[in-house]
């Protein structure tokens, strides 16, 4: 009758290297990147996983980490992991994979996180045209809670939660993926967005050898070279879950996967102490090193079942989720809104995305009357538990999107009132996000309207 | 010491069309359409509505009024009405205008609503290039409950709210509207979203006399005539707020607009008994005729100091939003993805439109397999309680997006399961919605990997 | 296909008196007063009621009709309505009938309440040996807020329920009522809790003539001669549900009830626009006039079937409750704890009733701190949505009750803070409740450590 | 830098008795109990806690440690642990001690616990008149829920808490305590609660050297002996906070505890995974060993500041809490209502312990239609998230309590329903709880209307 401690499938020694790892770290998505572990359904494991960048980024006074990563090297996965029937048949391809997040949090001891926007020449993120600038803010957790030195006069309960999960790909679905994504980087700027600024961010981040790890395959051979010149990049999420960022996927939760190779071949990592809808900033929730309690389920043939295709092929599905019941909740909200119409003042047709920029530049402005510098807010608002929604996406030709933000989570009162003034920049809360200058020469968006 | 009783500020004789009412609703946004009626700052106010139609949608049991309706003549609002402030000096362009909804609820005897999807040669949806026919579900309420006898199973809460809100633009607010929005229409096929198949909805409603009324202004006179052809359509949210659609806008909810003409003029309309974010049917709320209990202050200059323009001049604003205490709360969700690749399998760039097409085609297909018609489901999303959220907007080339339906509303368990399997469309609940033919002859998008 | 608009079942007239209306109320509970009205299942109707003491206080500015108020002719209650399922057949006797509560509110035009404390010589309340004046408070609704110009700095959406719902008892179930609160009434002094100055409390309001009403038997006759010497009086809630005070049976709640007599004959009044757990101060709730929304099921035999009886006869049942979606929720709360020891210091065992009383009078010296007099926290604490649980009920000799208060009701944060010193009683907040003189000569009980 | 890892100060090694420990516990209350660590105010620290009874509970398959358990060693705490400012000066008497829990849980590899009733002879609990036999349930942990192979079909998330948690009396509260304890011992057979037959339990634990265990002190020594006859037992929480049982109190909770000697000693133990309000069973949350992280304030002569004296000395205060914003949230109650009559039909006077009685026993017959043995359903009750309110205490002579389940714990549908039957006793879900015999000779209460 002993108690079910949880089994420990992958750990992290946090003095080494993602590729020096007992279980070593992965940066690709592949079918033949060979599993670590094997766990049966209905079996209690822990995964630990290293930050995403495998821990490339400090806890010190400067941004310039985040300034010259190469970002060729993330997201480090920790898996893929195995998974088998209680009749130990391993887990088929048409299966429906039925992960439940029991437990999670930040590795012990290292109880700390980031919260970051990328030079514009080097990923930038959804306001770069506005901040070209690399930043970098750091956090540190106090149980459930996180404050910033960086960002005075906040401090919130984490909604933690993995931005990766996700099962390994069949060649024929990484085919697809590759084929799609050089098209666009191909043919794509007719669909550029966001102000047609955005495009000093890549369209897509296509397979490479660059950076590229493969877990228990080592460095240089020709499984490794063959391998890293197909292999999926994992900046975005995919039919196989991947980099959702789905902000409550958190203690609770289940994730249905669709399963596409033998045994399922499970990876996750990206942790994250807290994360907005959107996480704007790129490097955007908190990260952070931690690790997962999960247990798996298997619905044989389950994606057929309960996962219509919807595109040209079987295999052009996306996972169901379900939502924990421990989320922190908030009684009251102040909202944001933004219509399609840009910050040069020109009408886009029903675009959410520009939408949602324009709600964000909304809050960031207002809330900059209260103390804050206008990057203090990018970041916070990429990384606390705001929500941001699409709240009217049929109304030509304007999409309205907002976005809520929880007044609990201030030291003052941020609605608007009649008889006290917000006190604005000139007070801006000290000390600052960490800067590094931005030294590219692409045109920075400015507010028309805006007093310095 | 008497109790505050509201005071009727407009009052609605259902028998009688928009016009003719004693306080005559309007479907235009122009700042010399003269206010019906006046308010104090701190006063409790009613103001009672038509429907977003004026009564030109039945309880019947034909969709041919959905299929024949002249959009030219929406949204009826009533209104304006004038605010002062205690001093008795009116509101003046530069405040901010608040506006508290102590209550709200159908008008008595009226308690019905509908959802519906135009035709696709007469505004269509969302999704109307899979959805091109006209349709149409009756609600009905029990208090706070809606059911449909069109779409069996399901009974919610309502978070009823007004879908159009808002102040009347300036002159130079009006010419900016016109301008950009008649931009689009003549040069906005560059803009097209939503796998290029929805060019057959309309890019924009600009200002046309057809179907237009103003309120105390006689219909034919000179004063019409030249108001007729200046005054913007109410379809999309703008500046002024107007129709932002934000289902949350519900009783104990505040809303922060800006004032641009002498008094404010205030006008509301378009009740929804309940709304899903995103209205993506486009008649897409249960839509109702309703009753509102408003109060209003003033933050003299308030534009200035809160509201922080976001283009080209100081009107490129957003009104903003503080939501209510007693919104229905459900803890148990299940949540469906989409990303920004659309139903041909092409790559789109961080499109969150795009996502949230693929999240709801993807929900509509799950939830078809438990006895709904494909049609019942995407009039239910577009309704029910459920929340669309942007996930992830930077990692690229992939706009994650979601959609969470409250599992609650089903007298079924719609989840997931090891070991029942769905039923399918082989019992699809009857009756189903009702229905005309698409005479129109564009094309219709087909999942491909569908069973029939 | 006409909407389905409540039927009105019972009507008041507000400027009649309880024996005047068109459907006469009545205020004891006994098998013999005739049903006024008949609802099918699954019918949806509608019932007005007026305040509990069928308007015997006014908004006025006085307590005066509080103090001389006569409590023999309480509560005014709307029905009983007769059931009768969709075969024609009444409710009988084992059944269980559901009540769902669709919606509910003040009347129109009546929108107001009062919370009160009677003097101690004429019901007292919990707390009568502290506060033995009679006061009261004016409350003023603004659609879901209520504020009172008696406790000022204070406001909070309603929890709208109604007090009393029962149905009628039968002969033999009212028999057993009578007895076993004559029994208290005549050798109940051992029984005497909450320190034993409360004997000044009656025991039990036994059967009456006195201030009798009996809905359509007429004052007088030998009819009502006979019934109102039998029936009880409907101060306690009862096992026919009754006055149980349960201040989540608002909006979508349901109620299942037994039926003991034929057609069920279902009985509500006592409409609360809001009551704090305990309903402390006796005239506790804001109490009001107002409408319900109902709509009855019936399960045939569910006596039997869900409700055990626990006592000697199958007729000593309680009824069941289901809580509904649309409660206001806080996310924060004060919270303050009792134990069973009294104010004199004494020892009591395991005695919840102690425990809560401590929980609350330690509330009411903490808040008197904020700027309130005590008496305006005790109506505040009686009235507000504020949470009493019996949290440790097993630690011999001390229960451990507490009293949680959601913080947002006040426009002041009232949590104890570093820096900030409350204020105290120097700066009362003016203007005060309405008080009367205490005429009477029994000990009142001070805290012997309170400052004046 | 360096990160704000939890430092420790308590340690718990779960192969060694609680006096072999590293940091020794203690299990009485008393001034000179010594200091075993020292915190600084704004530090983030760990106490880790073995269960309350110190390791006597085995996971296994027998109750017949629970029948032989030696209740005089208990509840273990890890303590005290002095508090010092900023300034480096310790807590003083007359200080306000503010506790923050930042995070808890069980101890890794040590995921289980246990819920119990005792034997009636020694020690009973809240219903030990129906259920006099010691029983035991065992319950596991995957990640936030506890499932129990005793009590099959339901599982729920963990509000997690520690029972106890107060400061070290001074010797005149010590003093008060112990006085009127054994007034109550001595003459409290007059204030007998519960129908009389609960007399079988302790009135009170008075001092006793038997299983005294005083940290650092060691047994049999003068020191030992002196302390060991004047020290407070742990079972009933008093005015230094102690055994609350307050089942909110858990991530992001604060309390304000008062100080009575100079560091505060702070100590803390009894490990609750979950409990229902009131912990009825008495051995009645989930028990298990766990951590603490918490981090402490100090308000100067904040008791007079913010905690009003209620009693005869500026001793008899009670603490204050305020609630975190992360508890597991449930939307739907069946709610089952007590009233103070007692199962014998008998009437008490606005008594809340036996409202509450009766409230659990009405919940404990209904849910034992659905599978459950009522030992099951007792031991459920006891721990599962469930609410137990005062819902009206003045209503004489009736109390009414209410005992509010959620329904999302169970694996079936718990409401009445019109057409299902409930299947009652016959399939009884197996294994059900360990149970003893009773080998007593006190009367046992039936329910006189039940059938077998």
């Amino acid at each position: 009758m002993a108690p079910p401690t949880p089994k420990q499938v992958v750990t992290i020694d946090l003095t080494k290297k993602p590729w020096e790892q007992k279980f070593p770290l992965h940066n690709r998505w592949h079918p033949h990147i060979p599993p670590v572990a094997e766990v049966k359904v209905g079996e209690l494991f822990r995964v630990e996983m290293s930050d995403w960048t495998g821990g490339v980024i400090k806890d010190d006074d400067s941004a310039l980490d985040i300034k010259s990563i190469d970002l060729s090297a993330v997201h480090y996965l920790s898996g893929p992991i195995r998974v088998v029937g209680e009749d130990g048949i391993a887990a088929k391809p048409g299966d429906l994979l039925v992960v439940e997040i029991l437990n999670l949090g930040p590795l012990p001891g290292d109880e700390w996180g980031y919260t970051a926007t990328f030079d514009r020449e080097n990923g930038g993120g959804f306001l770069t045209d506005h901040f070209p600038c690399a930043t970098k803010a750091i956090w540190y957790f106090e149980g459930i809670y996180a404050y910033s030195p960086h960002i005075p006069g906040v401090r919130f309960p984490g909604l933690t939660h993995p931005g990766v999960i996700g099962t390994a790909p069949s060649m024929e679905l990484l085919d697809i993926w590759n084929k799609r994504e050089r098209d666009l980087e191909e043919n794509g700027l007719q669909n550029l967005k966001l102000c047609e600024v955005l495009h000093s961010r890549p369209l897509a981040n296509l397979p490479t050898p660059k950076g590229c790890r493969l877990g228990k395959i080592e460095d240089g051979t020709p499984e490794w070279e063959k391998i890293a010149r197909e292999a999926a990049r994992t900046i975005p999420g995919r039919e196989n879950g991947g980099n959702c960022d789905i902000k409550n996927l958190s203690r609770g939760s289940k994730i249905y996967l669709p399963v596409f190779v033998d045994g399922a071949n499970l990876s996750t990592g990206d942790m994250h102490f807290s994360q907005g809808d959107g996480e704007v900033s790129f490097c955007g929730a908190i990260e952070m090193s931690g690790f997962l309690e999960l247990k798996c389920e298997l619905i044989r043939g389950g994606m057929k079942e309960y996962l219509t295709p919807m595109g040209p092929t079987p295999l052009h599905v996306n996972p169901i989720f379900e939502i924990g019941p421990v989320e922190p909740r908030f009684s009251e909200w102040l909202v944001f809104e933004g219509i399609s119409v840009d910050e040069s003042g020109r009408q886009h047709y029903l675009d959410a995305s520009v939408a949602y920029k324009r709600a964000v530049l909304n809050a960031i402005d207002y809330l900059s009357k209260f103390g804050y510098s206008k990057e203090q807010v990018y970041l916070l608002l990429s990384c606390c538990p705001c929500e941001g929604r699409i709240s009217g996406i049929v109304d030509s030709p304007n999409a309205c999107a907002t976005l809520a933000i929880p007044t609990a989570i201030f030291d003052q009162d941020i609605r608007p009132k009649n008889n006290k003034v917000p006190v604005g920049p000139r007070i801006v809360r000290k000390p600052d996000v960490l800067k590094c200058t931005y030294d590219g020469n692409l045109p920075v968006t400015r507010n028309p309207s805006a007093s310095t």
